[in-house]
């Protein structure tokens, strides 16, 4: 009988063992991860609030709660050995005391505390030296109009919830007065506009022992029109020198925050190639889903590796690779269809994962497909050839 | 709601559906199949009998039964829409029976019945003119006796008995009279010994259209002095006209076979590069472990893909691959222990995957490792590292 000891430090037994890793969420970050946790054989809980959450199955015990509620995570986290989450919305307080009693909760709550909220993101980056557009905070929306009335603030900016903003909800362009009006009274940001050519991405990885790595960067490709993200490239299109500039910068920020797991680092590449720092998420990312087929370690394996203090893997790609997402197509809602999903299945290169939502609703997230290819070129119309084919309807 | 038609000829709806794959058996190979039902998110069934088979979690139910009792298979084939499995020792009537009814069984109870008997296979080879090494089929072991007596057979020659030989059991190389006395009074074989320089295997998918594909060849390398398989090896470090002789004499059994997913074709290669069957398995197969990481397609997606009419994936190499078995070692039985598992997570391209058994006994497969690299000399070098770090034992 092992008798696990959580603060030991001698290399744990994770394998086939009594340990067991807590999970706060069970969306599709969290299924991807416990492919990893299955592979390696690791105990896994998962907490979500919804009885159909994606990882539902492939954990070894699945609790239905809130995410958000002090008990419900305090208990939770209670009954494991290392706790980590897939959502950056759980409840904090929670995540704290179980932290101050002992429980490795990584990445730590006090990451998250930064984090969470988008003024003191960017007031932690200030205080760091670390590149970020220039901004100003505001304790509700009044103080802002105010702010725009007596021009200490100037249009165009970007009006930013501080909170609960999440997937493109809680952004808003402001060009007017007129822009301001519906907006909901919250802690914000004004942040100026600075005119981009390239939005790019570094996912970095890091474990307690400080050890580090970065992932290549990647280009986030918008439609010309629709101006929406429609590939996700790795490695980014640009220039050797740049990159490099981008991976530096994604390493110091983990490196200031003290970050154990993963940190996707989002940065907007301006035109004179200034690297400045959008947000960061403290958790497996939509922008590093390539990783599964392209990278030697794919990102939920080395979050796993780096929540465990083990040492990281290999961040290098074998392939160049492009990530399309499958999201709800409009005017679609119920049981989800993949409509040519075998038409782009015949595409060699080319791995659909369907998160598991039987319902389908437009813009929801369903999916994603990856595309490799030893040349990225090739990869990138191959791209082209899966989004004009896969739809995701429903059925009715 | 959508009506699940399991016998219409349109692509069918297998992503987030109704539709369920019932799968017979719940070992790793099962476990390694479920990875991919997940990432498609297609319904599963498993029956084994074990409540601590690997394959457990990871399915939509789990069905704990006996694998060789009729009425349990038929049962359990009548709630699924397509059935497969990932060991051939299961009740054959039922499944000939379900297949009668309408149920897609694959791969085919047909196929099964020849491979189960390896008097029968041996049979079918000749009969096709596919090359294997000469053989003489005996109803007991009395009859082989007599044919020695008679010198219809000579020594030395090898001895398999015909039915449930796994894994090294049933088979012993006869080289005088005193190695028949302990053999179990079965029908049986007699193979002449043919003299090779290398043991291959070729992995072929193929679906029910008749799309086929081969994996490349890979080699098994031995130990010097114990006589074991320590590495396979991909691709074979072989002649390459060697090389596209195996795979086409692969092609041919599968198409002999009228096969339906995965077959791996294990080989000789003689002194003179003459290929010869030694024998098939219907499954996923333990020479085709290195594709999870190393292939643009693992062998068990194009199971998958296979027995669900769906088209096949590249079964191309992104990288070498060199996979390691993890068995448990002499002297150890009990909670299983993977000493050194984190010096080896700290070499790049080293993936472990852990199968789930608790318990350690000597020799049972545990799990197994993956080495990829882009050159295959480095990967073989590290394949030796991790052979030499890695011991699986107890912790008693």
């Amino acid at each position: 009988m092992i008798i696990f000891v959580a603060n030991n430090n001698t290399a744990m037994n994770y394998f086939s063992s009594d340990f067991k890793l807590g999970i706060l969420g069970g969306g599709q970050l969290g299924k991807m991860l416990l492919a990893d946790t299955r592979k390696f054989d690791i105990q896994t809980y998962v907490l979500d609030p919804s009885a159909e959450a994606p990882s539902r199955m492939g954990c070894n015990k699945f609790f239905q709660g809130d995410l958000m509620d002090f008990d419900t995570v305090y208990e939770f986290g209670k009954k494991v050995d290392v706790l980590t989450f897939e959502i950056e919305l759980v409840n904090l307080e929670a995540l704290e005391k179980l932290e101050s009693e002992g429980l490795k909760v990584y990445p730590s709550p006090k990451t998250l505390r930064k984090i969470q909220n988008k003024g003191r993101q960017k007031d932690f980056y200030t205080a760091n030296s670390l590149p970020t557009s220039p901004f100003k905070r505001f304790n509700a929306l009044g103080a802002l109009k105010a702010a725009v009335e007596n021009t200490t603030v100037s249009f165009p900016f970007v009006w930013k919830s501080a909170e609960f903003g999440y997937d493109g909800n809680g952004v808003k362009v402001a060009r007017s007065i007129t822009d301001l009006a519906n907006l909901p009274d919250v802690e914000c940001i004004a942040e100026d506009m600075v005119p981009f050519k390239n939005e790019l991405a570094v996912i970095v990885v890091r474990n307690p022992k400080g050890d580090i790595k970065t992932y290549p960067v990647v280009e986030m490709e918008f439609h010309p029109e629709a101006n929406q993200v429609e590939y996700v490239i790795c490695p980014a299109r640009i220039d050797e020198k740049v990159a490099a500039k981008a991976r530096a910068i994604a390493l110091q920020v983990s490196e200031a925050f003290g970050h154990v797991g993963l940190l996707a680092v989002e940065m907007f590449q301006t035109e004179d190639d200034t690297i400045l720092i959008n947000e960061v998420a403290p958790r497996p990312h939509n922008s590093g889903h390539y990783s599964i087929e392209a990278s030697y370690t794919s990102q939920f394996e080395n979050h796993l590796r780096a929540i465990l203090d083990l040492p990281l893997g290999n961040t290098d790609s074998k392939v160049a690779g492009i990530m399309v997402n499958l999201v709800g197509e409009e005017g679609h809602s119920g049981q989800v269809v993949y409509q040519n999903i075998e038409k782009i299945l015949a595409i060699d290169g080319v791995t659909p994962h369907i998160y598991g939502k039987r319902e389908t609703r437009p813009f929801r997230k369903m999916g994603h497909v990856t595309i490799v290819n030893e040349n990225i070129a090739e990869a990138r119309k191959t791209a082209e050839e899966v989004k004009k084919l896969i739809r995701v309807i429903s059925n009715s």
